[in-house]
């Protein structure tokens, strides 16, 4: 696929998830408007939508024919509400006290800080909420794990987990931690990095194919390879940026080059060097590569998506 | 039951629960240690745990020679998860901005803002966690709506929708409103605090109700009509609040007497005066009466619990 069609593609597919939102989007209406209308602006932001793009591919090429986009929906829908919550609570004056993302006023800035954490909660709320009401409505799947609904439960489950303490949430708290933190050895903070970039960036990819793997019928070991591809994946974008935050075009990536530096943030790069974190980025490139072909899914449009997030100029 | 009697049962309930609670909590270790800190620490600062122990009651009270614990059990920690992580985000600076609950520091005094943050997004994910994985685990229970493990689905769904923009944080959202509106029309208001009162005071302990009568076994009817009581006891426990800021002393409720009047707040005794708002409070007692009554319950520890929540005099 040439670049111009797989961007063209990638348009179509966001547009595609944005329509599914809008389907599951709570209607501003009653005493609480003023929540929901928050939730919804900080919602339809924009964004490349890659989470909802990445289970929905991942469903369906376990699915094959027996696909029913019904099925992964509503969690298409909930990952992106947990993912824009996170964002929401990250831009809080009380978190990284962000007034503009994309170029559009984050939601505390318009909101007001109260109101954005409630919006925050809201969104992860409903996340569940829509999910769990998804899965309550759903078509009955062929069993995972010898009883009958498990496949749904096998998928909230991975949805609350991979989104809290031991994944996104977890992230972010030793994120805030190694900000603070002054004097930590190389080796812990390397430690502590590898344990940041693999929950705070990866664990919503790895929780995005694993769902749509679930739903659409795929075995337990074929599950754990796609978390493994989604953990390879989300950390290789994360030394990329790293890179990137070093080499890149501040018009491109849309931050100022050197920013991590200039903030004394300890990054894959500062610690390891540029030819190790280069190489590291194509190792991890690979070893994705290498799971979908196992898994048969070599020529896939997922495997498009993986090379232009790991390799991307912005 | 005398009133010594009963309180000695509530504080010996009030224990069982936080042994409960204490088998959920996830373990201060790994590179989140912090969040989950912040998550232990704002869960263990006591409280009465009443919405548990309700729901503990309503379960066994439908479940009768049936019941087992272990299935409400995960659905009791993680309703207590999300009043606490209300509580924690309502003390934020962003919000009511209260350095003490209880007499103990709040928990973005002791671990900041930020942490504080998200801390509460990790409870209400937790819960959810807690929840999905005891629904996940449950033993088989009989048909609610036609299908084999619909009583989880239905009691996730409950538990979902209660917490969130139609339930708890919807009257978050109102309450938040309701303050900084000015020059509402008197019949407007009353709207407006009844909409509060239902959501913001009483979504929760209908859900813990609700949640105890489909996990043991209640038919449609009779969850609805759990649902009517936890109204009934809620908006009357907010109502008694609101008296007993006016009558009250000020050492046993432990706010200033008049501070809703101090800061100008609308209430159901300022809207409809003293004697009203006394005759309300009774009408919703006997009607909370009149349905446990009409369940069979007559004499429950849940009718003494109702009774000392709306009668308290701190």
């Amino acid at each position: 696929m040439s670049q111009n069609d797989f961007s063209a593609e990638l348009l179509k597919r966001a547009e595609h998830v944005e329509e599914i939102l809008k389907k599951y989007l709570p209607k501003e209406e009653g005493y609480a408007k003023t929540v929901i209308e928050a939730m919804n602006y900080s919602l339809l932001a924009g964004g490349k939508r890659l989470r909802p793009v990445m289970m929905l591919e991942s469903y369906k090429l376990f699915a094959g024919d027996n696909a029913d986009e019904a099925v992964v929906e509503p969690f298409m829908a909930a990952m992106e509400m947990i993912h824009t919550y996170s964002l929401v609570h990250d831009d809080l004056p009380a978190m990284d006290n962000d007034e503009y993302r994309r170029g559009r006023k984050t939601t505390h800035a318009v909101y007001g800080a109260g109101m954005a954490t409630l919006a925050g909660d809201a969104l992860l709320n409903f996340a569940f909420e829509t999910a769990i009401d998804g899965a309550a409505r759903g078509t009955k799947l062929a069993s995972y794990d010898g009883d009958t609904d498990n496949r749904y439960f096998a998928a909230l489950k991975i949805l609350s987990k991979k989104a809290g303490i031991y994944g996104m949430v977890g992230g972010q708290c030793a994120d805030i931690m190694a900000e603070n933190a002054t004097d930590v050895p190389k080796d812990k903070m390397s430690d502590i990095l590898s344990y940041i970039d693999e929950n705070k960036t990866a664990a919503l990819i790895e929780s995005s194919l694993m769902i749509g793997a679930i739903l659409g019928g795929a075995s337990k070991d074929s599950v754990s390879a796609m978390e493994k591809a989604g953990s390879c994946v989300g950390i290789a974008f994360q030394i990329q940026d790293d890179i990137l935050d070093i080499v890149g075009d501040q018009a491109e990536i849309g931050k100022p080059v050197g920013s991590d530096e200039k903030n004394n943030k300890s990054t894959y790069v500062s610690l390891n060097g540029m030819e190790a974190a280069s190489a590291k980025v194509k190792e991890l490139s690979e070893m994705a590569e290498e799971i979908l072909k196992e898994q048969g899914f070599e020529d896939s449009f997922l495997g498009n998506l993986f090379d232009s997030l790991i390799y991307r100029r912005k």
